[in-house]
């Protein structure tokens, strides 16, 4: 059934919602929970084969351990507390930059409201960083709201793109595997996901001819008028080039659809082949009537980038071609969104980091690189595991072959085979990561998903991987 | 017509959306709009009978000037940047804090994600919070959402409770004068303002025979179902006694009424006589069969109180005697609210300030007594005005008994009479007040609304006011 993915959701959805430790931790996956729990029986002095506990099954980078970056937490510890900004201790060029950002603050506090929608110079300053990335294609203010993040911008927006009341409902195309969120809101809507898969085999590429079967498949279950990509994929890892994208952009004007484009990951290329391209720019230079007709909007997160503040809630979304009809009423929507200060100012951080020259300019350096040629190797070479190159975004998923003992395993103590897979890992060596089947897959294949942030990951996997095969063959 | 309070509202609403300009500052009043204008001009160089503009139209001190307290902002500026917590120049108990809150995050960060609904550790801490301030009435986690403000809880609750798809739709009644985004919240879901007046004459008394005219009015208009108080008072500055709270909560319990409790000002109280008692604690007092019966929501906020923090974007929810099937509901909207890290700490900061003995104590003092007994002389001193005593909440709001010649002369620039008054005020002394209008007030009277920060404050309204007298009569 081609919505077993919506519906498993949807049931998934209202299954762990229906206790509030459940609800608590939402935004962990059920091995996340367990995570916490064992990092709280170490905590408690349990023995066990690891002294610490690893979590690389999310995309938060500081809940994995990595340390944020100095040139951000001193600009928003000074922004809370100025007299910070007395001491010599600080950089310059941090303190110059929180008395920039104070000045854009009403009564000059990060403590006070702000304007809904966004601090206009805070707009202004995504608008620059827009059109400077897109090569001088322009961005206007009045098409941008700033967010408590790109997940509460995605839900509003998808909130006046879905129809409840006509029948049949809304469809989303949505990539598979996906960013399980984006999924959760376009249910919760009252919206269907019609599942496009991404071509593992080729480096889980988005293939047109895929998107035309999965429209094809909706006819008589749902209208479908939304697209949503993400690129660069998560957790897939791959970059849409120019070509695809322009194909995208041509199928999605032919069919009428709504272009939902998630770059949160736009800062995060880390291949050197592989460049970011927006698909905004990429649709401007087509020229009319296209550029001048295919609605889209594209989303941006601080939770992301080299800058990692999940924590903060900042992100903004950016509007092309949208009625005026509808953006009033977006406008009304979004006024709604409380969007901190902080979360605000966190966005010119992440819009203009340190540049040469200036003080804070060498702590700044990117420090992780996900796709270490090196580590591809190691994967490549184990047995019964697979995994594409990965070009940008948060995550490797590599994929699993498993032996068919382990799959009957799973079956009889009830657990999918790749959550059978991570959950052992985790039991065993204090090593969390995802388990595929919560951002979809196709039906037998078996993925895992992680955030690499250091060998010691690598390391745990191996041992565990090369004993579990051996279990189980 | 009873409902032209909501009608304006909507109609206020969808007029002041039509322009981005608009938008961007929905949260400020028109008023608040022009100040930030002349703020700039001031900047510019602008020849002002004064240099310096003051905004006390809006609840938000840090925007009126009010400087933020220390402990606070150095507590988050370590949760930021823990390096600081090194030097000793900080205050002990400051570091002490940041490093117990940060162990309440995810990594140890405050830039990782929080889990929906809130933090565990910060809801026992909400918890223990509100069964103190209760002499012991028992709150339980599970009953307790915090959210990005009480705000966005509010709309959230109300979204649940508001049912557009039944005919007639959904009546809230709700207090005139009032907090307009919370009218504002009902007619933007769909439900119908029931506005109840409160006695202004006896200090904005909130009287049960009001509250059942109100109910009888919505006959054949719209299916009262909730009743939103707020206490203290906003912008009324009333105090409810124990006897008035059991009056209301018999009410609600008689006429099936879900009772949303704004009590966001419950550390403000400021006269002697009066003292905060929170409806739970009397409604469980009361007990059953009231006690086990009665549903209720209470809010509470960073934003207000001695913390004051309006840009953190923090706040609870706690709900009481809501049906099980309800609460799930509220589970599955409450966990799209993005609440940020900072936010969640904050409300620690609010509900446990530093004790006598603490380093940090005998800055923590309150400074801001908005009911200076001399200034209800001064203002009650002057012709055309009269002022209740301001028990507490944020705000003063005068009564201006204006001549008729200025009502004619608003009249024909085709103002409100009290707009009339403030736009007048903010001209000539670049003092923004906010214009009772926006409030709602009885027909025929008017008011200003002002938060008390200083005695300038006092100075340009008496010299103003008594000149405005002079010229229309
Ligand atoms: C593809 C994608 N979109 C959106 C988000 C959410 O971003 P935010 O934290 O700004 O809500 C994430 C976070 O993991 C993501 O991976
Ligand atoms: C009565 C009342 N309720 C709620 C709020 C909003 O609080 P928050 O900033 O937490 O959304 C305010 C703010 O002015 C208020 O006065």
């Amino acid at each position: 059934d081609r919505h077993g993915a919506a519906a498993g959701l949807t049931q998934g959805w209202h299954l762990s919602h229906t206790t509030r430790q459940n609800i608590r931790n939402s935004e962990l996956a059920p091995l996340g929970m367990r995570a916490w729990q064992i990092k709280d029986e170490l905590r408690q002095g349990a023995r066990k084969p690891y002294k610490e506990l690893i979590d690389v099954s999310s995309a938060d980078p500081h809940r994995a351990g990595v340390k944020p970056l100095s040139f951000v937490r001193q600009v928003l510890a000074v922004c809370y507390y100025p007299q910070l900004a007395k001491s010599d201790k600080l950089p310059a060029d941090v303190r110059q930059r929180a008395q920039r950002l104070l000045g854009t603050c009403a009564g000059g506090s990060a403590g006070s409201y702000c304007p809904a929608g966004g601090i206009p110079e805070i707009i202004d300053i995504v608008c620059e960083f827009i059109s400077r990335r897109d090569d001088g294609v322009p961005s206007y203010p009045e098409n941008i709201f700033i967010t408590s993040g790109a997940q509460r911008a995605f839900v509003e927006i998808l909130n006046i793109l879905v129809n409840t009341l006509r029948s049949p409902i809304t469809g989303v195309l949505t990539p598979c595997p996906s960013y399980p969120p984006g999924n959760m809101a376009v249910v919760m809507l009252g919206g269907a996901v019609v599942p496009y898969y991404l071509d593992e085999e080729q480096g889980w590429e988005l293939k047109i001819d895929e998107l035309h079967r999965a429209l094809e498949s909706a006819k008589g279950v749902c209208d479908p008028t939304v697209l949503y990509v993400i690129n660069p994929g998560n957790p897939t890892g791959h970059v849409q080039s120019r070509k695809s994208i322009e194909e995208v952009i041509r199928f999605a004007s032919e069919k009428r659809l709504f272009l939902m484009v998630d770059e949160v990951y736009q800062d995060s290329v880390f291949e050197q082949e592989s460049r970011f391209v927006s698909y905004k720019k990429v649709l401007a230079e087509m020229g009319p009537p296209l550029s001048h007709t295919v609605e889209m909007a594209s989303f941006h997160s601080v939770s992301k980038g080299f800058i990692g503040e999940c924590g903060l809630r900042g992100g903004y979304v950016e509007l092309v071609n949208v009625d005026p009809s509808v953006m009033r009423n977006l406008y009304t929507l979004m006024s709604r969104d409380a969007s901190t200060t902080t979360g605000q100012l966190a966005l010119d951080l992440m819009i203009n980091p340190p540049q040469p020259g200036d003080p804070s300019y060498p702590l700044t350096a990117i420090t992780l690189h996900i796709s270490d040629l090196r580590v591809l190797e190691v994967l490549n070479s184990l047995p019964g595991i697979s995994c594409q190159p990965v070009k940008g975004g948060g995550y490797a998923l590599p994929r699993l072959h498993l032996p068919p003992g382990a799959i009957q395993k799973a079956k009889e103590v009830g657990m999918l085979p790749d959550y059978f897979y991570c959950s052992r890992l985790l039991e065993e060596t204090e090593l969390c990561v995802g388990a595929g089947s919560e951002n979809g897959q196709r039906e037998s294949t078996y993925h895992i998903r992680y955030r690499q942030s250091s060998d010691e990951v690598l390391r745990r996997l191996t041992s565990f991987h090369i004993q579990f095969m051996k279990d189980f063959s």
